[in-house]
């Protein structure tokens, strides 16, 4: 998406060469046939990164325990609800419309659509007034905002795994309403919205930093201020592991968000109109499955080696590491860098999960190493390859990780003090579901042999 | 959808502005190119509704209890596969084929592809045979079967949620026979088919009248005739909840639709061959997605403030309502009514679900106020918005209602009194799946607090 | 994909005939847009299959018991990131690149993104480049490399739900490395790659035999030279059925499989550049889903009548036999064959379940009879109804089984000889979860009426 301008020029320039060489146009494609195709891509890569939805929601259902998965659940399909209507309300201008450096259009309700084909109206459109919506744009705005507004989701479902199982529910959901439509924009605005980053030489094609990272920092923020689970740390620093109850949906999970990816590192392609794009998009799909599969079999190796057995979790969290990793830089053409970048961030993540516990850091799904740390060594990556200069690389992971970590901190903070963002230790004990929702996830299904 | 015949008609007047304007001609769509699109439309929006089959059967299964789910995935997959045969045999002719005014045409075994390009031939197709099939239909015609068969799967699919748990799998496989091969094609053919409804101006994009309050109108004359689940209602008039046995896959059931409906809905625009149609498709993917946010927010700010708890199985509904109410007019183009409408939909359903229950009427998974009422309620909405006349809207919404209602309580009425419909108490008390399949969803997991 | 040179010669021959035909060039597609065409449909059929991954690990994860759950979700996962990298490696140049007679090129980590577009650089790309590209290629290599990669972790999938509960995973994967880098990749090019198969006339459209039987025998061989489950077979010949854990995943997983099978069918038509290719794809749409729908409902009608009541893992089998026996021949036109051959195959998985447990081959899932014989049916149905010489149709099933049941005996006998498949009595006993992998895959859940 660092590329959102070139792009675009490049495929106005498509464009300007049709006219140009009226010879050969018929090997080209038309300004209408690629403002319909970088339109259909927008839509298709868009409805598979909604799906991550549905991914985070099983991921996080299968890896909290029973008594807490009605609640982790509400909160997915809310969070998504609420990035959604932010973005429409605020998001999208502050990120995209009118970037001078730091910050876009503080405009609210403003209505996208009015730039739109679609209201001209099918009767009174000549073929000249399509022809110069065409022209000026080159894809529908509105698809364009469907394709963000999945993504400013994405960032906001990776916070809510991490916080689980004590995190009141309505707090956490003004956090997302904050995030989804004030930080996650601004610092979007100075990479992909045109700003100070981007004219550095930022560059990071779908966000490793600036979805995941972001969502990475806010986790570890609310994770240090919210503390830790009761039960999971021993007052002699023994660490108490949690398992999850439902490892099938964890995996379910884990797969439809390597689907989703598709979609979220496709699509970041950002257009579909010419050769080239298609010739690069699926340079971007090929590289995203490796990066994971890479990520997969060296989690399942590493764990083998220093264990002496595999871990389920381990093998999915070093899936969506080697997913996080390339997403920075998927276009970079050289497939065997996927593999080396999706299996250095699985290391990553085996050795960051038991750290974090060394530090206290209670993270229930591993989305801290998976989303943060994996997703600061594929931003790095890109520097280290020859995607970009590493020193700038270095300089945007800082300053968005500088402005998400207090941003967040004042929210996490302000809502602390006032309403409070931690249930009571009854509640804790017996369960979000119960206590807040008043009904059980699985009512019917006995107490196992680990319940806590 | 109600749309269908100006959108085609303006299909081919752009095809026919391409062969007047050849002086501008490279920035338009060729006739073929288009055709391509608005095939590849059908099917990926095809595709996208198929998997609601897995959406329905999840959020079904999640809902009843334990001892009723292999029987619930059992009729999913059973209704999605003889809907898919019936309208084979019969449903699309019935809908489509030389409708006049009322009925289409009563043809058995027809063979849609005879139609089709591919029947000429690769070998021996000129281009001059290619471009008169192309000119003359704009789509390939089984691209469109495969569209408008998912479109029936889903209104059954709305039956067999609020039957479930007591319900006789065959009697219910039967009606599901008759709607997805008579009922639905006959309603269909008025509308969608050009009958007398589209004449008169009544206008329904993607089916919250055609297919939802049909599918709604079903279950609710089936739910009178079948009566209440044991237990649910106590002879003093009190109401005993029954919970659902697995919420994440309820959870996960409500994403998968959400999905879907992009298809659903983005797809009834029934093309994509022109910049035009391809900005009004991201139209309404941005408001099917504005409307579902809507409904489930406030579902859960409604279910907060009159109960005192949110409710995840409120909160699911609520995004169901908002997408069914969005429906009928997601190609309004202002986002904001998208999110009045959705909010709208999701009240209907908080109210409607208690209403019910005071009526006795068991609905296990809440599809009548979901799928009836706030169809009702899209359809109208497009004449209060401006999208229609609302006095056409409620007559096609009455007429539609009375056929449907008269049309199964008949079938549901010579079921009940020939082979029944109503598995014993017996039956009912041991749960369907032991009695009626032999075998239980869940051998292994133990009985929990809330068995009943 | 029979069709692979001749589909490639017409998408060729299109391009030929727009050049040729400058008159009525507006009606057709551009060379470039036919690139961008067919290159999305290998992105989007692909993006299908692969989901596919999650498909077969919840109908896994739903058919063994809890104690292994987790072991299966791992194999599924593993095993799909295997075959990614292992067709990487070397079975995508071995399949198709250079191939003369029986094999392709032995060469290690090839790039294929050297011939792509792509590679040009954007900035440099001149219209002659792309032009040249396009014209020689037609669709971007890469995008072919992704819809192949789905399609052999596919048929490493169907090994995994036979062998489950009883087989080690690290023998079990490295047997998978052998299969997806070798194994299939060698028959592959016999067929797709235009090997000796092809040039016989041997036609397998999206893989009947040469994925789902492939799978299927080396399940078989697996199957008997691993032995049965303990508990499985009594020493008086009696049978004791072993019921799956969780049934609503297994539907789930069907209907994701069922979901996949439109990529895996429709993608097959290798193109999408031209009306022709478009209007065929539907048609296998169609087909796709005809015969799936007819083999869930002649499976439920047969065991209705033969055992007096529905069994839902056979009306999920029934739909699986349906899909694997139309992918030999989906594009043949005549809808009402589709049904039939179908629900042939449903048949065959009917009888064939009890005739492999008299046979004493324990197949946890159903695999061989639904993608073994099913497939062998679908294939030798292509011969029976005119797309093909039965007697080629038949001697491609006998030399592709003869090669796959040497090599994977071979292999398989090599591992039990060395580090051994099977694990321990107390392993199997214990469950593989807590043995191999240390944890359970549902831990809270208590133990139900059925534990063995």
């Amino acid at each position: 998406m660092t590329t959102f301008f070139s792009r675009m020029a490049l495929c106005a320039g498509v464009g300007l060469l049709v006219l140009m060489t009226t010879g050969t146009a018929q090997a080209a494609v038309s300004g209408e046939a690629a403002y319909i195709f970088n339109t259909f891509s927008f839509l298709v890569h868009g409805f598979l990164v909604m799906l991550m939805a549905a991914g985070f929601a099983m991921l996080e259902s299968g890896l909290v325990r029973t008594k807490n998965t009605a609640a982790i659940c509400l909160k997915n399909i809310a969070l998504y609800s609420l990035a959604g209507i932010m973005y429409y309300l605020i998001g999208y201008n502050l990120m995209y419309v009118d970037v001078a450096g730091w910050i876009g259009s503080f405009s609210f309700l403003y209505n996208p659509s009015a730039d739109e084909l679609a209201l001209i109206g099918a009767d009174e459109a000549t073929p000249e007034m399509v022809a110069k919506v065409v022209d000026a744009s080159g894809y529908s705005v509105m698809s364009d905002w469907f394709f963000q507004m999945v993504f400013v989701a994405t960032a906001a479902s990776i916070v809510s795994g991490t916080l689980a199982e004590r995190i009141k529910i309505w707090p956490f959901l003004i956090f997302v309403v904050v995030l989804t439509g004030v930080i996650y924009p601004i610092q979007g605005a100075w990479v992909w919205g045109g700003g100070w980053l981007a004219e550095m030489g930022f560059s990071d094609f779908a966000g490793s930093t600036l979805v995941h990272s972001v969502g990475g920092w806010c986790a570890l923020t609310g994770a240090i201020i919210l503390g830790a689970r009761k039960g999971k740390y021993g007052a002699d620093g023994s660490v108490h592991p949690i398992p999850g109850a439902n490892l099938p949906l964890a995996t379910l999970g884990t797969i439809i968000l390597w689907f989703g990816w598709f979609g979220f590192n496709g699509g970041s392609q950002l257009a579909l109109g010419s050769a080239l794009d298609a010739a690069a998009m699926a340079i971007v799909y090929v590289n995203t499955n490796l990066a994971a599969a890479a990520g997969v079999v060296t989690a399942m190796l590493l764990t083998q080696i220093i264990y002496g057995k595999m871990d389920l979790s381990m093998a999915l969290n070093g899936a969506l590491a080697g997913l996080v990793s390339i997403t920075a830089g998927p276009d970079l053409q050289h497939h065997g860098l996927a593999l080396v970048v999706g299996a250095v961030g699985a290391v990553i993540v085996v050795f960051a999960v038991p750290m974090l516990d060394k530090l206290k850091v209670d993270d229930v799904v591993g989305a801290i190493p998976v989303h943060l740390m994996a997703g600061i060594w594929g931003t790095l990556a890109v520097g280290i390859f020859g995607g970009g200069s590493f020193v700038t690389q270095l300089t945007g992971v800082i300053a968005i990780g500088a402005f998400v970590v207090v941003a967040s901190a004042v929210v996490w903070l302000l809502l602390k003090f006032t309403i409070g963002i931690r249930v009571s230790e009854e509640e804790e004990m017996m369960g979000l579901d119960k206590m807040e929702l008043g009904l059980e996830a699985y009512p019917e299904f006995g107490a196992g042999s680990k319940t806590i």
